[in-house]
């Protein structure tokens, strides 16, 4: 049995995403893994990175982000409750963001949980850097060997994310989530779990929703990762740009996930070979 | 002489970012515009979207935040800090929103700004829905007439963001937020002025990128703007995915960028005819 953390977004607790995030607690424990809950609304989240996340500043004149949060994730002096999450990360095995798509991203409340606590040190800054390495990135990190999800729900048409709908294909509106906060640390990143057009939906649409999403529950383990390429695994050149040759025949952000056409040298590490095998 | 919003979030002063913002208000008042800025941090704006936003709830038994805003809108009862902000993009003739790339998006105090101030009739939900119209957005909408840049600084390589780099092409990682967020309401986006390995910048960098940025808030009201396709323009369906033989030859978000292969019944709005032009 496996560790469940599941980051919550929403500030109603009737809501349908609140409602699928108790859906997915209860699942989940049903099948005997253990579940946290960061329910950001309901702890009063501070959404605003600045001073009070370090309890002895480094340099008092002048706050660079960056630099407070690296010295004082190696000082221990972050504050509580960004350790405190940090710790949940680290106690996981697989990471549930839960949140409705607020302007095409996250709620402000999750994105501010992410910039807070994923400190230099713990979520990026990890690693040498030089020559083709770029630091532990992209596929490798603090958090690898972790699986991580989004369950996003939506007031947006599912055409309207497709591959040509209006919005972006919903791969590329998720890009800078899945790809660049989710695999950047290291979990494999499994495909979305998506409900579309929320304020059209009534009580006798939630039995299907919830098969669906049970579904994935159930694969949360097992499912094949989306195949980003990792940084490290000889796809990208010294100044981290994609090798020729790679990602022919595609373009956009579909050019960083390996490729039944790549040469064998360039040969995923298990969750990308698994993926390719299903 | 025109008005200018600049919307910044930097939690210090003495940031790169920060002086970005007071060269951009001295350099657009040295030409004769009037300037407005909202420092959300300065401001201790709050980044939580929720019931304090709405003063007089239409249903206080159950938080739907859309819902809630169309109400407060409709009956001018939305918090005071919303409705200043509002008025401030329509005072606008161009706004500028200055902020540090933190984790692939704004800050969070930022986002926060554009999920409260973007009140549903405001910035979204404008418009008859139906046939292969679906609302005033995509190039029309509320803030129709008024240009939008970003300034973004970032810590990362110029070479990471190229058009192959590890993080994903600039323009894919901007989507949500330019396309998304700022054409979706009506504005026309001018191209991002953005400033690469800020950690490695000295004093002695300082000239160069102020006569480059200089260059960019001297075009402001003149440079192209990126030719995003109009919804309603003819490109769309009636389930708004982009018509077959447009955006032949391109992938991912680019195929909603109008191209010189185009047909010529696709004609696209002045500014993307002044795009082409020059």
């Amino acid at each position: 049995m496996s560790k469940v953390l599941i980051v919550h977004a929403h500030p109603e607790p009737k809501s349908l995403t609140s409602a699928l995030k108790d859906f997915a607690v209860e699942t989940l424990e049903a099948q005997g893994h253990e579940v946290q809950v960061s329910d950001l609304y309901g702890e009063g989240w501070s959404a605003v990175a600045g001073w009070p996340d370090f309890r002895q500043p480094a340099h008092p004149d002048r706050l660079t982000y960056a630099a407070e949060s690296g010295a004082a994730f190696a000082a221990g002096s972050q504050a509580a409750e960004i350790e405190a999450e940090q710790q949940k990360l680290l106690w996981a095995d697989a990471v549930v963001l839960n949140f409705p798509l607020w302007w095409f991203s996250t709620p402000a409340i999750l994105k501010g949980w992410i910039e807070r606590v994923f400190a230099l040190g713990f979520a990026y800054g990890v690693g040498a850097h030089g020559g083709e390495r770029w630091g532990d990135r992209y596929g490798e990190g603090v958090l690898s060997g972790r699986r991580a999800m989004i369950m996003v729900t939506m007031g947006g048409h599912e055409a309207h994310y497709s591959a040509r709908g209006v919005n972006g294909a919903l791969d590329d509106v998720l890009w800078p989530i899945q790809h660049g906060v989710l695999f950047y640390p290291g979990m494999e990143v499994l495909p979305p779990f998506v409900v579309y057009q929320t304020h059209r939906l009534t009580e006798a649409d939630w039995p299907e929703i919830a098969v669906a999403y049970r579904r994935r529950l159930d694969g949360l383990f097992t499912d094949a990762p989306i195949p980003f390429r990792s940084q490290n695994g000889g796809h990208y050149d010294g100044r981290q740009v994609l090798k020729p040759g790679l990602g022919a025949g595609e373009a956009g952000t579909r050019i960083h996930l390996a490729q039944p056409g790549d040469p064998a040298e360039f040969a995923e590490p298990p969750q990308a070979v698994l993926a390719k095998a299903r």
